[in-house]
């Protein structure tokens, strides 16, 4: 494919993507006002109708830092720095990870939920604010119960505990849902002008009330048998996902279903629904910026000397006091640098996104959950022993992994918005043939590949591992620095390299590369 | 002044009101699709630019995060259930609540510089987001090395590194605006369009190099009179405190100076200086998410007992073994319900401010200082033990005192922004006279005056200051929830009394009546 041609097509696109841009920008003000001209006759028809904006961002903030939390049992292991990781340590950190892991996963599966319940419910007065903040109380909560019932498998009152705050929290959700729809100028604008609104008010306390019937049965079975108990809460948070994960590949499979265009709106639990795309912006920050500050919490609470040992044993000298603290610091900084880049990464992804979806949001918390782990990575990292011991090469190469499922789920959700429906939920700048496209690619690959490279290195060169994973600190920010520059001078490059064979083919292929746009990617 | 004759003028102001809405409403569509557009424009002309939206609003989660990370060290001392506050855990409490107010204040006054900034750079591209999470990673150290100064006050490693922070904090913010200034199209539009941007930008950066260069003085002088250098850091702190205060009083008292109006626009430090809305309400939600789950990171963490302890000292009853944690379990419901009742009043205030000033911004900063405290004095009360001691009293008035001075200054926000400029800052229905008046003093008067009763009832009764303690818990949330009705009840019941009165007068100027919206607070 030729050059000119490319450059030519480029052209077209640009101002076909002006175009849209100019389009899109028109329709956004426009909905802008008519949605602020909207809200505002509410309010004056309605005294005390709110938007439900900040509301929502408090939940996230909220949720952000209970999705994180079991991460900290996990960080707070007593790790002696002369000791090798024993099995039983491994033992116990990694009963702990699955404990994080899986109050990760149940808290973002009430944060859907939530997201879902407020996708309906676009408006909010005094009483849903206090109803939604007793419904936050009960979910914080949950890692707690969730961890006792872990503790203690074979005792009934984690599950009791479990089930109940499920329950609760089902229950206030339905009357947030009864409260609402006894209000229909709360409601989102489409179900509002809708006909049969008790339809839809069944529909959804249909979906509600299935989490905490089963959770009740759960509950009642852990008296007779506790094992089934857990079949049933596995049932209940994997569910969604497994048959979501059915419908999508039947989906693939047969062609799309026929259904009720109203019922598709909403409550559907298809990998294609729409999901807010501010509010996964905002649970992202909740739990990169609790993250990326992890470490220096500890820190702030450990790491400062008393007066009486630093005069007793170093000779009231404050330096010689503050040596052996000294990895806990450079922890932190490589671990805020990686979290922050990869913030960063997750930052220009979305600022593409013109609408996010379920699939996004899912590899998006798969990321997310990663991104949790890195402080322990780098702590254990930076901590022990530097010989070069065999333990240490796990935990650089524990951090690799950890890097890399971060980076690589961010790149999957990329390619999700690509592929899915690309048109809808990806902005023309970053599309197959958009300016931005190959900026962002390398953006996203930047990570994985560098953690796949640092892994594969340790492998080969044991000895060096920490060096290794010391230059990936160092070199990574200055990479994301100069990679503007670095993917222009890389493409400038090809450019000159096939230049001259390029232009051969255009002159013998000039017809059928009319109406490609120029993709950066197929220029080699 | 009669009450027809206020009812006339309420009607007046509402109709002027009401055409400002309209004017405001379409000035703010218009303003965001010219925005919009502007951006967008900009963005096909020079790749890679951004809106800073997100940028901002993840440096408000790291910041609000560090501002409150130094109340986990007073929340962690050791306390022992059956022992009395004594002297010296009181000295020591002491000394670390002012540690943690001092970085609270230092924290906010780095989150107002950066708000400062921002103001300015309205657009980002990549290079200026990884400056400012440069920006941000010095700005997480600061609580640290601001607690080893406090701690070792006689060692200069502490201030030197304190300082060295700032400077360098200094520095990265001078590259940011030198790098912007280079790239106009980031700067805000008024800049943009100004002819000499030099000046503009040699104010901004005396304004800005003015604290590294104190901090400088202070780093030098550390080596001859360590003393002085408090001096100076004191000055870099509370400066701009005391100059706008200086400032305001001499504008109240000579009536404002005349000052060159584009220099005004921005980096002035006066009380009536506009602050970013959306900024605040972000800084705020994440300082009240983090305080609200404080205790439960706590309970996460430690509440969980070993399941061999339980097996041997409880006789395998978990429910025995979780009984000593009850104390904890009602302190964070106490206090999560507290903080969180204190965010809904916060909500419901800015819901309703159009533009903040930077006097609101202190105000509401002193607001959040307390409600730091919240989750301690909640832990300090129910762990205490339950006899009529003088140290559970005590306690019990410290909560008091915290809540009324979060809900206080929550209220001296409010009265600034219907001060000050209420035109510019409040929307037109809780100005005087507006429909929602009555119902915002209400809930912003709730909780100092709960707060205030139970002060003083359990100076009078401190037998049984933890049960007024607890009834107060249990009473506000369902004040709240009542709100609405309660107002509702006692204005019906105004009218009642004063009925016939008011009937009378309306008979005799039924005229000027008319047209007038209901106001409530006029009614008696």
């Amino acid at each position: 494919m030729s050059q000119h041609e490319g450059d030519d097509h480029a052209a077209e696109e640009e101002q076909h993507v002006g175009e849209d841009a100019e389009g899109e920008r028109h329709a956004s003000a426009m909905s802008t006002e008519s949605l602020l001209a909207a809200s505002d006759d509410v309010e004056e028809a309605h005294g005390g109708t709110q938007s439900s904006h900040r509301l929502l961002a408090y939940s996230d903030a909220l949720l952000s830092i209970i999705a994180t939390v079991m991460i900290l049992p996990v960080a707070h292991t007593k790790m002696q720095g002369d000791e090798e990781l024993d099995e039983n340590l491994q033992l116990l950190l990694s009963t702990k990870l699955a404990v994080y892991l899986m109050t990760f996963l149940i808290v973002t599966v009430a944060w859907a939920a939530h997201i879902r319940l407020f996708q309906v419910i676009v408006r909010i007065d005094d009483t849903l604010a206090l109803l939604n903040l007793a419904c936050m109380m009960l979910i914080t909560l949950l890692p707690y119960t969730f961890s006792l019932m872990a503790t203690f498998p074979s005792h009934i009152l984690g599950i009791l505990l479990f089930c109940g705050c499920v329950m609760v929290i089902g229950l206030i959700q339905s009357v947030i849902v009864l409260y609402a729809f006894g209000r229909p100028f709360l409601l989102q604008d489409q179900i509002q002008a809708c006909e049969d609104r008790t339809v839809c008010r069944h529909h959804i306390l249909k979906v509600l009330l299935r989490v905490p019937v089963m959770c009740l049965l759960a509950a009642v079975c852990s008296f007779f048998c506790y094992q089934l108990s857990y079949v049933l809460l596995a049932l209940v948070i994997f569910l969604p996902y497994i048959s979501q994960g059915v419908l999508w590949c039947r989906d693939k499979l047969l062609g799309p279903a026929e259904e009720d265009p109203e019922q598709v709106m909403f409550y559907t639990f298809l990998p294609s629904e729409p999901l807010s795309k501010e509010r996964v912006e905002a649970f992202s920050d909740g739990v990169y910026a609790i993250v990326a500050t992890l470490l220096i919490l500890d820190i702030c609470e450990d790491n400062v000397p008393e007066p009486a040992t630093v005069r007793q044993r170093f000779n009231d000298s404050l330096v010689a006091a503050l040596r052996p603290y000294g990895s806990d610091y450079l922890a932190y900084l490589g671990s805020f640098a990686t979290v922050g880049l990869l913030w960063f990464a997750h930052h220009s992804l979305f600022l593409h996104v013109a609408q996010a979806t379920r699939l996004m949001g899912l590899l998006n918390t798969m990321s997310l959950a990663f991104v949790g782990g890195l402080p322990l990575a780098f702590r254990l990292t930076h901590e022990l022993p530097h010989a070069a011991s065999r333990d240490e090469r796990r935990a650089v190469q524990a951090a690799c992994v950890l890097v890399f499922g971060a980076g690589a789920f961010q790149l999957a959700t990329w390619v999700a918005a690509l592929q899915g429906s690309g048109q809808r939920t990806l902005r023309p700048a970053v599309r197959y043939g958009g300016p931005e496209h190959v900026f962002m690619l390398a953006k996203l690959t930047l990570y994985p590949a560098v953690a796949l490279t640092a892994f594969l290195l340790t492998c080969a060169l044991s000895r060096f591992s920490a060096t290794i994973f010391h230059l990936m600190e160092i070199a990574t920010p200055l990479a994301f620095l100069l990679l503007r520059l670095t993917v222009r001078v890389v493409l400038a490059l090809f450019r000159r390299l096939f230049g001259p064979q390029r232009r051969q083919t255009q002159n013998g292929e000039e017809n059928i590369c009319s109406g490609v746009p120029f993709n950066p990617l197929l220029i080699g």
